[in-house]
């Protein structure tokens, strides 16, 4: 960079634009440095994932638990806005792309990021264990800190809806698997079951893990950062989006909205009232 | 373009995105030709609509006429999909511009198209009326056509809701007026009418003029292209979108769905079946 | 709400639908409590803004400084990112609507922030004026705070390209000029003046107030609440986001790319390397 | 439903929301009839797509073929739109879900539709070929047709930039395999390999099948609708999408246009000419 004055002005559009994932010329494409029809057959559609995340090939199991990951959160049925506003979409006239981005772009702090605060906090308690405290102290304290700020909910814990999640406990199950297989440390889900347990102790009652949960304790064995496993799950989420948006395609409504058509919604605003004369700007 | 292999790197690039609409320098930005400050505060909000869209200033009615038909679409309420999914994204944790773009996005042929394909249909009758044939004649024509294709319904003509809109006998009447001061020719106005006219005598029934016809007349009577009148019901339709966004912000709710909280969906698919043991990737 | 249990099944369903926006039966429309067909002609489209956004009518004054502000930041021009996505959007075959939905969907917090920040930081300072701080010592107290948090700018001033951004003194005359006629109380431009001045003896030269920081005294004046500005300011670039689709619709390019069509980007990862044997999952 | 008149709101409500897709119960979610507890695990990603989109679980060797294909169109380089927007998204303060919306929603007819137009293509062949019309008979009616209509290309044929295209070889090496395996058939590889050769003697020079051509192939083969397949393109490409947006936001740029900081654009419009006082709005 340091010569940029004598680069001419083709070479700076070019840097412009860089990029370690992908190199083209005409009859070439490489991802990460591989030939793509080197690649083409023989890695898994999430060891492709992996490589485009992360720079480098997963090795078959690993790759094989980010599918499991990916394929455990693919849907929640239609009380989850994204695939709520899939299905509407598909009924208003737009192409099915545009069905699934108008869902996948509600997939925010909110609806998509439950995982990520989950990792991230686990991540926190890693750290600790990492500078030597145990791990009984080290979920401790960090519990400690969020009763502390009065968060009224612990990440990777609990359901609105389902008492235990039926996900959760078969992720860890396979955790462990992978883990008594070596291909993984199972760090992750110890510190998930001991911020269960000890919630359990502090509440009285056991808070079950939730899918959230379980899916941060596969991706942080897998050693995903946080901010990115939000993204892995709008990968996995698209694909029942993309499920209900071409279900409700297949069915013949328009305009589809929330509520049966012949009902509306309460309206709780000002009772109606003359337009003020003062005002009228058409005079 | 000519000599193309003579220009700098740099002079493709900047070539490579053209337009009449902005130039801009430093300390420089003119719009149309206009610099910017001369703009500011002489052209109402309308006005500068048109500029953009039109390269040249309205006449002050004309903006004033384009104002009106903006103002008259804003909302129809959250039975509406685009205004469902304003409300339900602005619960998810994203900013307001993606709980609005979520919703912008489904305003498409289906949802947002309905003017646009009302203007088209009158466009075709006007263009009989400049070749010279009478408005019963050609409004006749045009009606025989669409009833050979058994198309359902006629484009700018009844609601499924509304018996009369009542937005549409308003902006009518507002035509009638401009045109009557000579603002605007109200032929578009006559074209409506005599559409209405003749459905009424084919049907045994009057299906009176929607809110997408009346604001194709308005359009039409302003010279805007059948196309272009979907990016303005975007402009207008955005309002509502934003006003629902934030109130819905301003309540409580995180990941609203379509129905109570404590409903669900009916399922219609395949009863609950074992999985098949032969299939099991996962040995 | 207390008597849940008593209430229908659709009197539950509309009650998950409540707004103080838009009340509807057939043949109905009413804003606000006003009848839409009371308000078509009657109110400007600046006024219809306010009116959904804030509940009540405006003053005409008011209406006219808000279509100013809206008017003001319509557009910047290609280099902006949400102009160019408008534009390579209108070229790959998706309606004008989700050319605008993708373009607007990126006015986040960076690119269409900033105005907010503005007005939260200019809110700050008004709140100590409120506690009878002298203007002077609230914009220092104030600035004090950033400089010591290491934040590298100050909201509202300075551009990256415009040495003097020619909106601004144009936007502070409008506002000296609408305070000068009792329409508002010119408080805001004061404060940005104040600040603008306090940062020209710290630093030792001007860092002029930009668009951000004139738009958001405008809207800090007619009392909109900061994070509704967001809003406003995408109602405002979906002007010039529309105008860019619609002229790039009109050309006839296919999948505009950032760049001359010849031209690629520059690779900067991982040299070719051969597919690692061991990991062919073909085999 | 037939008794409409005597089911409750709530009722009538949760089937106003149907699917064939999710079953969900307090503790208990099913996809498609299974249990998600007894998919997890045992069902690999792919499989859990085309389980999610067709309602019956693949062979395991058709869930592979989908996988190749989904992992073959991941990523075409920032000069495709909907790359360049995911990158460009990222640095304006989005979340990456809606970094990613943006960018998928650009995969419309003409970014994410040559699949789609190339599988219904050799779908109207294989129509042929099931009425009993050999396939060479079949692929020159056809390609008859197309000439006729004076298209300027054939579905699935030719690369503005790649002389071959090197994923298209090797998914046809892919396919021949699968099928000599007995997995698939092979014939809408027949089908592209007839049309290659058929277009070579008409034109008198070969154009290769392309990316889109070789997906169309293998859609075909497994048996998907064509307008399904733009929703795995869209899927496929989200993985791209995703490593773009995640590369540049760990970059630090901050609204990155298309060019260079420094560049421009070229104004092409209306040169720089004075405000017509006579429109003034401001007297």
């Amino acid at each position: 960079m340091s010569n940029v004055g004598k680069k001419t002005g083709r070479e700076r559009g070019e840097e412009w634009w860089q990029t370690d994932i992908i190199e083209m010329r005409p009859g070439v494409i490489r991802l990460r440095g591989y030939e793509i029809q080197d690649l083409i057959g023989r890695v898994s559609f999430p060891a492709m994932i992996w490589l485009m995340l992360r720079g480098e090939l997963p090795g078959k199991e690993q790759a094989a638990l980010l599918g499991i990951a990916l394929g455990a959160a693919v849907d929640h049925g239609p009380q989850a806005p994204s695939i709520a506003i899939a299905r509407m979409a598909a009924t208003c006239g737009v192409g099915i792309n545009s069905a699934m981005a108008s869902a996948i772009n509600v997939l925010g702090d909110v609806h998509g990021g439950a995982g990520e605060q989950a990792l991230a906090f686990y991540g926190d308690i890693a750290a600790a264990l990492d500078a030597g405290v145990t791990l009984a102290d080290a979920v401790a304290s960090r519990l400690d800190r969020i009763f502390a700020e009065e968060k009224s909910y612990v990440p990777g814990l609990g359901h609105r809806f389902h008492p235990v999640d039926p996900r959760a406990p078969r992720l860890i199950e396979l955790t462990r698997d992978f883990a008594a297989r070596g291909i993984i440390s199972g760090r992750f889900a110890d510190i998930a079951e001991a911020v269960e347990a000890d919630v359990t102790r502090r509440k009285g009652k056991k808070i079950p893990l939730n899918i959230d949960g379980a899916t941060a304790v596969l991706y942080g064995e897998l050693g995903f950062p946080p901010p990115l496993t939000r993204g892995l799950f709008v990968l996995s989420r698209s694909v029942g989006i993309l499920a209900h948006a071409w279900e409700q395609s297949q069915q013949s409504g328009r305009n589809k909205g929330p509520l049966p058509r012949e009902w509306l919604w309460a309206y709780t605003g000002t009772p109606v009232r003359p337009f003020p004369q003062g005002d009228d700007d058409s005079k």
